[in-house]
Formats: structure tokens, sequence, C-alpha cells
């Protein structure tokens, strides 16, 4: 048995707090071991003795392993400040697994928390696995096997659920027993004092029944571990995620509620979309991508084509095709040929092809036959609206069984009970199956998106090149810096550090003197450019902080008395360093390299277009360094506009993407592996039509 | 009764067409009628003669009419090909209203769009009304009334439902049979031979029994009667529209679907937006708004309060709050300390309120009446997880019962089977109530921005000033561009014309001698600046092609013999067209102002940054100018990121907004009177500190 197959399949199950009241958890769990047709041995355990209907009730762990052997799993449903000492008879009774339904431990205050961590002591020191506390316990569908206190038990099939939230997974239980859906395991991780999500998606990803893995999430415990595993799995099995706290709001409530320190959503964000997961925003989206991913039918491309029996649900299609990134198919002269030869001349041979409202299933079984045919359909959207001679469980037998080759379809049979036979026959045979015509195209986008992630090879992260020692200029500026109590960097050292690790950065010295600033251009070669230099002063043109196009000496000597004059006077009291002069750039795209440092996913490496539109756009791509592969980096400048100007906007030359690339590469580079670094801006990172510089640039360490 | 009552409460009904066989839509609608309970006189009508059941069946209209006395309505389910005749005896039979389900009309081609012609030919001639053809039929769950083929009949509510799709309206009644939601009136409304969406939009502004609207559109038939009508049923009752076609490719769906030339979809926008329409995009949610808008207690304010059961669900509110634009509410001190007094240690009295998964009814009523009264709240989001000692029907009770003053309240009780005693409890006292929690606070941000809609005074459009006469300067360079052959007017045409409806243009004029270019000069204001026009010169400064700042007369006069013979000197043989006279512009904000003609809607404005950010942000704000007011042109700079710059951004002075609105109010005083004007492009418009002016004009007549 793998691991933690004991919380869904032990072979003998403990129940510590049984209990002869029906209003008591340890009841209900009783109640749901027997009622779930569990056959592993039940060993109901309370002080008072005496039987639990048929079974006798054994006073303790200890007694219950004397008297049947050995026990796999103890679920625990005793007052908290009895657990820990539960734990340790388990451990004594050589139990390998806990299930703790128990509340009264982190989430409660710093009381519950010491509690938690005599818990995890226990736990650790006698080598077990421990679920909880303060869950509502696991199901499995195929074992079959309930030890929660839960109302009902779900039909099997191939969805697993983990939640985070307890309460989440009692209304998705309650919601789902209304719809035919099956699902393999139900487990609620509670305050994952050991057991996390990571560990059971490990769990998922061995467990053969389970073919689809949805999770409610409010935060990753190990970050960089479920990176790891989470690439794996996705590869195998469709992970659907609902992360909560994406707002601002929301994270408030989050940390509120479990007391976990919730990475930013950007992270988290880039964390689920690196890994392959499916991330929805709703729990409505959730179950949508429950029945869609029970298909395995995934569209090779967009190319979607619509075969309805009412006008308005393929327009309605049609605007969700558009919506959702996907293509109508154009459809090939054949196939509409043909089409035209049997369906009445008032119906649309064109896509969405409309077969009117008197449709039959063969004339459904023709339209689709020819359709599933044509080259140029990589999918379809089936509605049926319940007209009056429509036939919707014909209709499905033809989906199901004309369809020998597997072609992807989706359905959306549009209403209740008219249409409901043939609804839930598609859903045996897994052919997702949707009440609106839009949902079922979201299912198809679904299905495509995840198949064309499946099918691309997986790139490994980017790594160190070989021989690669950390630079010792980087060393000494943080050395200095540290040594003068400062966490900000000045712009000079930060570009400084960027260039010890081999990006490139366009050369502004520090002129502390007018004439020195003369010198300084002089050496550099005209035009040249003068920057104000202090700590004090963010946006350094708003203050009359910056000239540019200085051509000659004269002018730069002008430049450096009256930017030092001008800046005094606007922010009296500012530190000014003196003036940096930097060489004049070429015309280019000015973009944004930034990084923020994840509690939980480290390192994120941020991509966007610079200057002024950082603030008026506010759009940036946002990637974990962590698993940064070569093909996010391109996937990063097709996300924001800075794409659309990098490819040469508005008869502007097309800026130089290869060398923009190489400097991608070297920050990531640095930042895997510069830990003292906590936020920089690289800001404006000048793309030419030769080159890529680093123009300036903030730096902080921790 | 009023006029198209009598297609939802005819007190004499005939079916023309009823037959005795039952897949026939004859027989369908007859026995629909008597199912229905509709007490009114049922007249089957059928050459065949004979019984329909009790009923005697009259050969004609005639004959019927002659022994039953007059009837309102004729029901026409009879081929295409004899509608004409059956609609001539309608009319000599003295009926008002004609209900055509027969298809085979102007939606199968030429030969039907010619019978449809013939159809309304009669209709007119004698005064009758016509619904239809080609349409399901119409229903009054409250008359009761049904005349349709479809299966089922809701039961009676407030919500009607008007659906351009036939099919549509099977599927929704279909869906709606399996909830509780009532119904008043149905109807589809097919070709739109006579009536139309606008006809029944005022029919159900009347109609005591409809406090919610709903209607699937695919276009809007009479765009300008249908603005001026909806402007007025939004202040009354809520509008909800799901309008087809969206995208490029539902739009051409929809037009092989209906023939109806589809206005574009940003004129739609506009429309339903500016009428106070609440569009939707998707069935679900036209659904979802239904079941919120039979509430009428609209959030006075943004900020929610969320009382939960259960934290993953309070985090799912909040997620969504943030989402939809709302505020999670700041709870006042003592609302927290009382709060405090009665829930459990671990219970969050932040909001989201958390009173735990073992909440009974009562503590939800203690939590509920404290919120309500926090002067800070607007309204409330109640969540209910069918945790295990949860009480949804008693919960559902304080909800409704403990709330005298209606304060505004949506919820969710999360679940199926577990939940569904309070949801239907709620669901009859119009709480609107949703499976999952997202929804909820959809609904609740659909009341309050409804809500505050209404509460709004409604401004009137945009009039033209009292002795406003229209420009003749404007009609001169039309007729030369008619004459000429042109469509598409010269630059300086193009600002002349701006410029003769008042508004501030500060383009170049070309000057052909130094007098006119003192004239000019004079007229534009000091300073200004002086180019050479010339198609062979590109870089005109080089040539001394140039003079900046020029202050008055003399230096203009000056400055044009001087550019005009270095130029001729500096590059001989170059066709010199003149010297362009500019008024030298300030620095400032580069603004779009542009129009497009909408075929259904008429003139739409469109205002946006300009410059190179057209095409890079491609956002701009959109209205009809029919019906646009002062607070349309407010809105349109907060819409996109022009707003940003003109406040000011990142240091750059605030620009003179008040002068840009005033151009914007030329404008539509120009697009409303100028229908020659087919399409307009103003960019840039320079908005400066003080001051704002076209600089650069394309328009096309037609």
């Amino acid at each position: 048995m793998k691991d933690l197959d004991i919380f869904f399949a032990p072979k003998t199950t403990a129940v510590v707090g049984a209990s002869l009241n029906p209003r008591k958890v340890g009841y209900m769990v009783m109640e749901n071991l027997l009622q779930s047709g569990y056959r592993g041995k039940i060993l109901p355990i309370n002080l008072k003795g005496g039987r639990w209907q048929s079974l006798p009730v054994y006073p303790t762990l200890k007694d219950a392993r004397d008297a049947e052997g050995p026990i796999d799993l103890a679920v625990v449903a005793v007052p908290a400040e009895k657990v820990p000492q539960i734990a340790r008879e388990a451990g004594e009774a050589g139990i390998a697994g806990l299930l703790v339904l128990s509340a009264g431990f982190r989430e409660i205050g710093p009381e519950g928390k010491a509690r938690e961590e005599e818990l995890l002591a226990i736990v650790r020191q006698y080598g077990m696995r421990l679920l909880g506390p303060n869950v509502v316990g696991t199901m499995d569908m195929h074992t079959p096997f309930n030890a929660t206190f839960a109302a009902g038990f779900p039909p099997p099939g191939e969805v697993a659920f983990i939640s985070q939230s307890g309460a989440l997974l009692l209304a998705i239980l309650d919601y789902a027993l209304e719809t035919q859906l099956g699902f393999s395991r139900f487990a609620s991780i509670g305050n994952k004092a050991d057991v996390d999500e990571t560990d059971l998606l490990e769990n998922l990803l061995h467990h053969e029944e389970t073919r689809v893995i949805l999770m409610y999430l409010e935060d990753i415990k190990r970050g960089p571990e479920f990176l790891q595993l989470a690439s794996k799995v996705t590869r195998e099995k469709p992970v659907v995620v609902l992360k909560s706290g994406r707002s601002a709001a929301g994270a408030k409530a989050a940390a509120s509620h479990t007391g976990a320190l919730a990475g930013s959503d950007r992270a988290y964000d880039a964390a689920l979309r690196q890994t392959g997961i499916i991330r929805v925003d709703t729990m409505d989206e959730l179950f949508l991508a429950a029945w869609a991913f029970r298909s395995t039918r995934y569209p090779k491309g967009k190319r979607v084509a619509v075969l309805t029996n009412a006008g308005g649900g393929g327009i309605l299609a049609s605007d969700a095709v558009e919506k959702e990134g996907l293509e109508l198919a154009s459809l090939a002269l054949e196939t509409k040929t043909r089409l035209r030869q049997f369906l009445p001349p008032e119906s649309s041979v064109e896509n969405p092809v409309d077969v009117l409202g008197d449709a039959d299933a063969s004339r459904y079984e023709k339209a689709f036959t020819l359709l599933a045919a044509d080259p140029g359909v990589d999918g379809l959207v089936v509605i049926l609206c319940p007209a009056d001679t429509a036939d919707p469980l014909g209709t499905a037998r033809v989906l199901l069984e004309k369809n020998p080759a597997g072609f992807p379809v989706v359905a959306s049979f549009m209403g209740g009970k008219g249409v409901a036979e043939g609804t839930v026959l598609l859903q045996k045979g897994a052919i997702p199956t949707y009440a609106f015509p839009e949902q079922a195209v979201k299912a198809f986008a679904g299905l495509y998106r995840y198949g064309r992630y499946r099918q691309q090879s997986s790139l490994p992260p980017l790594s160190l090149p070989e021989g690669w020692t950390f630079p010792a200029a980087a060393r000494e500026v943080v050395e200095r810096a540290r040594a003068e109590h400062r966490k900000v960097l000045l712009p000079a050292e930060a570009l400084a550090v960027a260039e010890s690790f081999g990006i490139p950065v366009a050369g502004a010295r520090l002129a502390t003197s007018a004439k020195e600033a003369g010198d300084l251009a002089d050496a550099l070669g005209y035009p040249v450019v003068l920057k104000i230099s202090s700590p004090d002063i963010l946006h350094k043109s708003d203050v009359g902080g910056v000239k540019l196009g200085l051509t000659d000496r004269e002018a730069v000597e002008q430049a450096y008395t009256a930017i030092m004059e001008g800046v005094e006077r606007r922010v009296p009291g500012a530190a000014l360093y003196g003036v940096e002069v930097q060489k004049m750039l070429p015309q280019g795209v000015e973009a944004l390299v930034g990084m923020t440092r994840d509690p939980t996913f480290g390192p994120v490496l941020v991509v966007g277009l610079g200057g002024i539109f950082v603030n008026l756009l506010k759009e940036a791509a946002f990637r974990l360094v962590e698993i940064l592969t070569e093909g996010d980096l391109q996937e990063m400048l097709a996300e924001t506009r800075l794409g659309v100007l990098l490819r040469g906007f508005r008869g502007a030359p097309p800026a130089d993407e290869a060398a923009f690339l190489h400097l991608l590469r070297q920050v990531a580079l640095m930042l895997k592996t510069f830990p003292d670094l906590l936020e920089m801006d690289l800001n404006p990172v000048l793309v030419g039509e030769k080159g890529a510089w680093v123009v300036d640039a903030k730096m902080t360490i921790q």
C-alpha cells in the first residue's frame, strides 16, 4: 500500500471517541464507516467500553491492538486537549496513520498552536503520518471507505477532490449528490500540520481510479516541493485548482481564517500556470471543469464546428468561441455540399451548422459524421434545444455510438426535464454536457488548452552554466551596503551588480563635479545624458534631475550645475551624491525587468513595458524563477504589449528580441543565485535595433 | 385593454389550423390553451369543420365570428402559403391581432420575404397587429393563457421573457420548469414583421404583474424608438438583455440566422448601457439576473458585509466582492464588540464575519441584526454551508422575518438537498439565493448598480442651443467635395468643418502669400509656427523650412518670405505649395475624438487616448449621440486611461478638462446635426493646461 493510502483504504480502522450519541462526531463517523460498505475491520474506541451495535468497544487503542492485531489508521474524534495523549497511545500501538477530526488547534490562536506543535512532535517521534487536525475526514468511493462526519456518500467515479476548507467540502458533496458526478477520493486537509496538498497530490498521481484532480486551496505549504511535483502530475492527469484569496480583500480573510501566510496572488497565478494546473475562479467553474475533464478527448486544434438545431444557440456558441480564444472552423466545400444534399433548404450549412428545430437523431447523425470527417474541424460543440421533434436520447446515442474514432465532442442539451435523459446518457459516456452553450464552449476551450499543454514537450528549468561562480563584485557591493546599513543599493551599485552577472548595462558613472562630468562625457563619447544621483529621489524627471542629448563638454558642465541647483531647490534636504553621466542610447523600446520575492515560491520575474507605461498600463508578465524555462521567457514577451512594441510598432524598426532574451536569461541566473536580493527594478531596459541594455536599476537587499 | 394585451389576454381566441393530429402545431396550441386554464372563448377553425373535443370547429373565421361574436386574436398555424389569405379573412372578420406561428417567411429567402411583405401589407390595410411570423407563441401565466406549441407552462410570477429565438424560449422554459422561478409573460418575436421588441417592452412597462423584464435579442429593429422607450422603462423596472452576436463570429451567425442587419456590438453595448439596461453575456447570467431582480431591495452603497458559517465560503465571497467592484464593509467597533459577546472565541468578528460551522439559526439572527444595524454596511451576503448543525430552514426564516426594515440581503446556501428547504423559502420571499457565493456577490453587485442608476436623476440628452443654425461653411465644404466626387475631405477642409461647428482647432492652414500667412496668424492667435509645404521635402528644418515661436504679424510675414526664398535656394526645383501656419501648441495630452455611424442607432461618439496610444491600447469609450447626456461625457473620460493622463500623470500638470468637455459638446452638436458625416477621426486633440484644440482631422462623408 502506498504511504498515504492508509487514509483511504486501511485494512483496520480504529475510531477513537466512538460514541452512542447521534449528535456526536464519534457517532457519525462510525455510522458512515458502516454505511459506506467498508470491508475492513472497524474498532470503536471509548474508555466507557461496551458495544457499538454489534461491535465490541475497546477502552484504549492498546486494548484493541492486543485483541484484534495491527491497526492501520486511527480516526480521532475526541476533544482537542485529549488528542496529544491519544496520539502517543497510537504511536505506542504501532499505528501508521492518524486522522484527527477534532478542532481546537492552530485555528483558535496561540494555545491551540502550541497544542498542534506538541501533536506534530509526537507524530514525528513515532514515525506516523497525520492528516489534520480540524478536518471533515476522508472518503474513498472505490474502497469503499467513509471516515467523515458528512451526510451522504457520492457514487464512485474518477474525480478526486481535496479541500482546505471542510465546510466547502461538505457543500460540494451536498451539491454533487444532486448530480450524477462520481468521485474517487474526497479529503479535507484542515490545518495541514503534517500531510498537505503536495502529499495528497502525489498520492493521487499514483491512484489509478483517479483521473481528474480537483483542489480548493487557500495557500500552499511547501512551495518548491509543490512546484516540482505538480509539473509532473499535470502531465498525467488534469489538476484543477480553485485558489481563493485572489483579491487583496480575499487575502485578508484567508489570513484570519487559517493563519496561513498567503503568498501574493501573482505568485500563485504564476505557480499554477507554470506547472500546467488549470486555475478556476469560482465554484461554478470548478464543477464545469470536473465534468469537462472526465473526457480525455483533447481537441488537437482550436477550430470548432458548432452543430445546432436552434439558430439562437448557435449564435451564443459563436460568441463564446470568440471569447474563449477559439475559432469557428471554415468548413470544406465538400462538407457543405454534402450537408446541403440532405438538409432542408432553410438550414445553414455554414458553421454554425443549423439542422433546424425539426431535426431528429438521424439528421444529427449525418451532419455529425460529415463534420467529424472534415480535416478543418478539430472538435464539435453540439447544441440541442428541446424543440418539439427533438430527440435528446437518440441524439445522445448517436454522439456516443457513431464516433468510433473518438472525435472530440462537447454538448449543450439546453433545458431541464425535456433533455434530461439525453444529458445523463452523455455524461455516463464521458461526453461533457451542459445546460448552456457558453459552458460547453468553455469546456471545449479547457480541453483544448490542456491537450496542447500535454503535447508540448516539457522544457527543463533554466540552469546555471557549467563552471559558473558567483561574481565577486556583487558580493562586495552587498557587503559594503550592509556595512553602511543600507538596504537600498545606489543606482550605480545596482548597475555594477547587474553587470557582474553578465547583464548588459549602459555604463553610467558618477560625477561629483562639473569638471568630472565633463571628463566622463569626453571619455564616453557624445551625446550623453546626465541624471541626478540621490537615494531620496524616485522620479528623477519630475524634479528636473535629468538632461538628455548633451552634445559637447560645455553643455555637460552647464547641465551638471543646473541639475544640482535645481534639485536642491525643488527637493530641499535630499542627499545628492552627484550626477550620473551616461552615454545617450539609440532609439528603442523601454522595458521593465523586475523581481519580487514571494514567501512561498521565492523570486518572481516580472517583465513588461517600461518608462511611463509601467504605471499607465499596470500590466506585466509574472513567472517563478524556480521553474522558469526558455519557453516562459518567450511567452512573457507575448503576454504584454511589450511584445507588440518589440516587433516594431507603427513603422518603428523591430527591436533586438534576441538581445533582450539574452539579457533576461542573465537576469534569471542572477535571481536564481542571489538570495540577498529582495526586490529589483531594472527600468528602463532599452531594447534597440541592435542590443539591449539596462539603463537604470533599483535593488533592495534583505 | 392595452393594445398588445390582445396577445396575452384576449377575450376570444381563434386557432386557425386547429388539428386533431397530436403531431401538428394546430393540435398542440389547442391543447395548451385548454390546459392552461384560459377562461376566454376558444374557437378552433378548420375547413374540415367537426368538433375539437367538446368545441365546435368552424370552417372559417367569418363563420366563427358570425356564430360567436367578435374575436380578439387569431392564432395562425397553417402552411405559410395560406397565411396571407387567412390574414385577409381575419381583417374582414374585424380581428385585432394575428399571432402567426407558421414558418416559411423571410427566414427562408427571397420567396419567403415577398410573402412576409404581402402579409404585412394586409395587416396594415386592416389596421391589425401581427406578432410573428415564425414564432413559438405567447404565454401569460396570470391570465392564464398559453398560445404556444411548447411543452409545459411555468408557475405565475413577476418575470417576463421576450425571445427573438423560439428555440431558446423553449430551452429556457424547460430549464425554468425545473426551478421555482415564476413568470408573468413569455413571447417569442420571430421575424418581427410588425410587433417587435420595442412594442413588447412598452406593453410590459404597463403590465402590472411584470416586475422584471428579460430579453434575448439578436438585433433591435427600430433603434431610435427603442432608445427613447428603454430609457423610460428602466426607471420603472429592471430590463435584462442577453444580446447575442457580440463577437465578429457571432455576428456572422446572427446575420445568416435572421437576415437582420446587426449593428456593431460597440453600438449595442452603448445603447444598452446608456438606456440603463442590464446587459448579460450568457444564459447563465440571464437566469442569475432573473432571480436577483425579483428583489427590489437595492443596496444604497457598495459596502458589503459577508456573514458565513464557513471560512472558505467567506474567502470566495471576498474575492468576488473585489472582482465585482464592491467593497468589504469596515465594521463599527461597537458591532465587533457586540458580536464578540456571543460568538465563540474562534469566530471572526472582522468582515467576513464567520459564525462557525456549528452556528444555528439564532446565532445567524443575532449577527444578522447587528450587521444590518451597522451604518457602515450597505447590504449583506449571507453564506450557509451544510455543516452538521446548520439549520438552513431556520436561518432562511430569520433572514425573512427578522428584517422588517427591508435591509438588502443576498444569500448563498451552498449545496443541494441539504439546503434545499431553506433555498426555496428564501426564493419565495424574494431574497436572491444561489448555490455558490460568487453568484450571490454578482447578484448583489447587479442590484447595487441598478439601484444607483434609479437614484440618479435622469439627465436629458444634450440639445441644440437656442437659435442655432447649421453652419454655412460646413455645407460649402461638403458641396465642394461632392462636386469633385470626393468622399474623404482634405485635412484642411475637415478642420474648417470642425471650426464651423465651434470646435477649437489648431491645425495647420496653407498660406500662399506673406499677407495670407499674416491673416491666418492673426485669426489663430500668437505665437504661431510656420512650416514649408512641399511634397519634395522630408526634413523641413534642415533646409530652413521651419520657423517657431513667431509672436506678431510682422515676424510672420518676414518668416514667410525667408522660408520660401531659403528653401528655393537650398532645394532648387522642389514643388513649393506655400507655407503652413499653425498655432504653436503647449505641451499636453493627446486625445482621440472619433465617430462612426451605426445603421441601427446612428452616430457613435468615440473618445480615448490619441497618438500612438490609439493602436497600442485599443481602448476607447463609446456613446450613442442620439441620447448622449452631459453625464456621459464625464463618464467617457473616466472610462479609459485618457482620464488618468488628463488628471496629470506622474508630475505633469493637470490638463484642461473643462476645455476638453466643451470641445466634446461641440463635437456632439456637430454629430447630431450633420447627417452627411459618415466617419470622423479628430486625432490628436491636444489638451493643454489651458485649452484644447483639434490638431489633425479626417472626415468621410456619405
